[in-house]
């Protein structure tokens, strides 16, 4: 059997040794969701999948299998619901799912767990999920787990961003199938990118508000929020670094390795 | 882009073509199950998943992102939730997470599915979920859905059977991590099966009911119910081919292809 | 007061001291389901409560009332939700039931159940009301209840099976208010059944697959799945002796009696 | 087959032919509960049972099968959950139950029905479970539906009280066990009363609060909540008699029978 | 910063030193159901308010934050849900809202809590959320809460509705916005009742079932179920004084202050 | 009756006008939350209400009672549910409530809303209330409701930023109970703000990332996240006339007023 950071390519024996060991827990938080034209569905498992690779790998912990199915996509982060192809899971059903895997693995003796978290609307159910994980863990006699949550696009050097943007970076949330996220994937699966499909729109910009149903003209039809021209691999290089190496020092402090 | 069978490597204009065109979702029901000491987690995963990318393939429809984790695994069935490593799901959590991803493809327009199931103890929360999603469906002014539901093996020829199983066909339930999975898993990913930890204890034997929690002696300790020896990725492509044929055919007939 | 096994007919204190003596609690899980024209609504719930009554009576248990209402029907097992009558709980409705029936019980002091089903498509339903009943007792601080689970059908001697069906026994899916039951029924409530309208299709033939909606053709329209034909009490009295004793071994065996 | 108002012991043609012809839906609201050291934990399965037996035979109508479990125990009307025996549902349990019930049922063509409550904490979760049910089926489609709801004992004649207590009626809820209930149940199931087990200690007396948990004192020892002394079955005919004919007539007027 | 008793005028050090002192919570639970032309919506809020406000002074108590969506109003005691502007809660929400306060308020430090009920439909999703709180609490570990739960219209002297209704009192239920009602928010809210908007057309009779849908006539037009002519701010001071002075008595007895 | 912007404050009838004349239904969603030794705990109840009466006197709409209870505190943005006095609500148990209010206003002839979040961590329990709401609306066949949501903090100027924060803005997350809320208090119930409580730890710093439990040292013992020193009243006003200027503002853009 192969040497692997992901537990579903281990036998039980060998999970059981990882965990007795220590070993760490991560899960990547995914979702089934329009990225334009020019990205495939799977982006926001692709990129917090190899996150948690990578950090794991650093570390010696785990990775379970990520979530493929987030929360419901938002018009002014994601899109939106109503994308064609855009799969979501209700908010209670995604918090109920992560609750049950934290706790089952809780009861088979993991103390250590890292959520990263690929898609940003995934972020409150999941904080939803691990809070009823632990209260339940707790009643179960267990109390010492110890879990981290985070959204991996936090963890980057400004010297990365204003290399990337040197016109300044304009937040995260109209990343979404933008400069970033294209360039991760050039990175990581060039094979699913079609630059030739970039859309020509430049930037959305949306009210400081929901407005449902979206009015004309609020959602930009291509799904794409910002703008993916210009996007490359060496960028999604620069980015997954700072990733990899921030989130592995923060998780080192956090559980004193 | 690459052509793809996986809705997730797809574009969602991609995808909205595909659906418009007829296209059926294929929904893989995996778990995260232990598969004794010689087999990975994923068993549960890569079996239905293989067997949807074929089917798919055949009749030109699409494969969406495989349900990682599944209902929780039963003594008789898959040795029980006390195995280390075995991480799954209340059955109410799973039947809301099957419902709202084919009540989200419906609402987009997909009207043809077919779950194929890859872990016995998912049987019900599916046939669950796929009621309420259907009910929803119906709500929202969706009835034109028609969905199918299967377990792979129960597509198999009885020549086929007699083949593998000279002495006679013992059932599948407790082919659990034996012979048949075994032998799938060598066809499909080699790499992850460790021939020389197949235990060598025989088949397992089971009253005719549950008893909870198990008594001494009940469970296998290697997780293996049956008997693992002799499998061959030989075998397993005479099982896959069966499933693949004759799942295929039940499609189209179904589906009037 | 008479002596009974009904627990329903027994004051508090009465049950009070059965319960403190170590006394089994025998749940009947039944349904309010069509059987044909032939046969009353009330089948899956007259068959295992008697089979809970002889049981009890065996072993000095207690039965606690009937659960009436039971899971969905499903054509290839009971002829689906279509037919009028059929009247069923959500599986997460009949889930809760069981757990809460089984946690107010121990909760007051019983330690040992037994579930025995008479309907098939109860059977996970009940296993998660079970699991769900056990969690939350562990976390009342109650850590030692044991639980049978049973199909009262697969309680049956070979020799039985071959005495009713000399031509082999063709499985038990298909025996919804068919020989089997209409043989049980004649033997224990003879009044309920109309011979007379016994239909003469014969078996139904279903493929290896739920279909939903099922296609024209697929359902029996009597609602029976095999055949009637030929029951008579007699072969009912077989049947309920084997499991009637069979169940009974194995309680005794299980609960060290 | 018997003619019967059971539904249970019909066929499903012969449901459908009732309902077709517009007939009534009753369905009595049970509990399983003490009742004293002198009367059976079914009492409220037995009395609203045959209420609504005799009702629906006076309007032509079904019962349904009984709920033989019901809400939570209140300590000022039925001595509490701590009794032992007294097993009960969570009200979301117990309303999510009725609303399947009646939500097939109107599915399957029925549209009218009367619920008959025998157990007094069953009302609220009752109203729940029906509101959600007409919620459905207004979803479905189906927006002609009539129920009534009632609690029994709340239909009984001025001068039968007083017949009953010429001291003056000192109101239904301390009943619990006591006169009333003692002297229905000498009338219909004398086999299950033993008159030599009545308690003698007299009314019960409570504040016009709850308080959780019962302070010491709280709860009568026997589970009677008033007094029992002087049942007779005589007095449970009157009480019969008034219950049947003045139910049957509101059922009347409201469905224009 | 000021004295309080309203706990969501306090600073948590303050809150904390109060609870650490063994202050009790007061709960009041309200609702937004209309009270007839002359009356605002928010009656069922105010006046349990004011109930708890002034109980609270007199015990040193603390009041939390009123819960002013209640569960659903019904014809025969708040004119029912058709009503405009009757804004209420599913039961299975109101008592998981109850339940989450509590719990969180217990985790804190609270152990003394009083549910002080302003509309009558409130009081069973309350006795359940309540349930379901200490249940939760008791597998938190903390097992020494005691709760009341009350409606303040059942602490009133006998000479008092005497002196109110010369006639006889003809029970609460009816009072939805009538007599009492006006009276007390004459008292409490002068500003908010519009005297000349009193409806004239006395007493609601029901019959003593729930019928739904409401047939022609059955509800009020109005919204008030009595009569509301002859309300005066003096009659709401003799109920207020009973309600605050026999509460207040009542918490003293059970808390042993 | 007074004329009033509260909904709670009107009786039914012209609450029923308002609405028919297009009345817009502002929904402040509040929190009981610690905010410091110096501000009490209904801060997050009283700004987000006193922008909802402000713009709905604007614009002729109607404010429904706020939420007293929401989504717990996180400790990067609120401190954290260790803190004595914090109550909060499930997200479960928020969206349900949310769904309901919405759904009972739709259904009696609201069809515009406006959500203004006053806590932080309700915007996504928000998000999902406000979608099931919607869901369940259009099953009721009403298709035409629009409703707004936002966070009442992001309507501000950059001019104002810049007025208050002249070394440049810090951002929203850790001005929990610091500068920004306390001059708002300040501005509107400067009775409640104990300004000698004011902390003087200066800004807390956070990780980027949720770690539970957390470790020592890395809440802050006050509760207050930033710095509420310089707080003043007149601060209050800049940003409360930003706030409801620029809602309105938006308000009227999005409803065409």
């Amino acid at each position: 059997m192969v040497e692997s950071v992901f537990m579903a390519e281990l036998s039980w024996p060998e999970w059981k040794a990882k965990i007795e060991a220590g070993g760490i827990i991560f899960i990547p938080l995914g979702a089934t969701e329009q990225h334009g034209p020019h990205l495939p569905l799977n982006v926001d498992v692709i990129l917090p999948t190899a996150v948690c690779e990578a950090v794991a790998r650093n570390v010696g912990g785990l990775v379970a299998p990520t979530l493929s199915y987030g929360y419901k996509s938002m018009p002014r982060s994601g899109g939106g619901q109503n994308f064609p192809a855009t799969t979501s899971l209700d908010a209670n059903t995604l918090s109920l799912m992560i609750r049950d895997i934290i706790r089952d693995m809780g009861a088979h003796g993991a103390r250590r767990f890292v959520l990263i978290n690929g898609h940003f609307e995934n972020a409150w159910p999941a904080v939803e999920g691990l809070d009823l994980a632990l209260r339940e863990l707790r009643r179960d006699g267990i109390t010492d787990v110890i879990a981290m949550r985070l959204e991996y696009w936090d963890f980057v050097k400004q010297e990365t961003l204003e290399r990337i943007f040197p016109n300044g970076f304009p937040g995260t949330e109209l990343e979404h199938a933008s400069l970033i996220e294209t360039s991760l994937m050039l990175l990581l699966r060039p094979d699913l990118v079609d630059e030739s499909k970039i859309p020509q729109e430049g930037r959305a910009s949306f009210p400081p508000y929901d407005i449902i149903p979206a009015p004309p003209g609020y959602l930009r039809q291509s799904g794409v929020l910002a703008d993916a021209r210009g996007s490359r691999a060496e960028i999604g290089k620069w980015l997954m670094d700072d990733h990899v190496s921030m989130i592995t020092e923060a998780v080192r402090k956090e559980f004193g390795l």
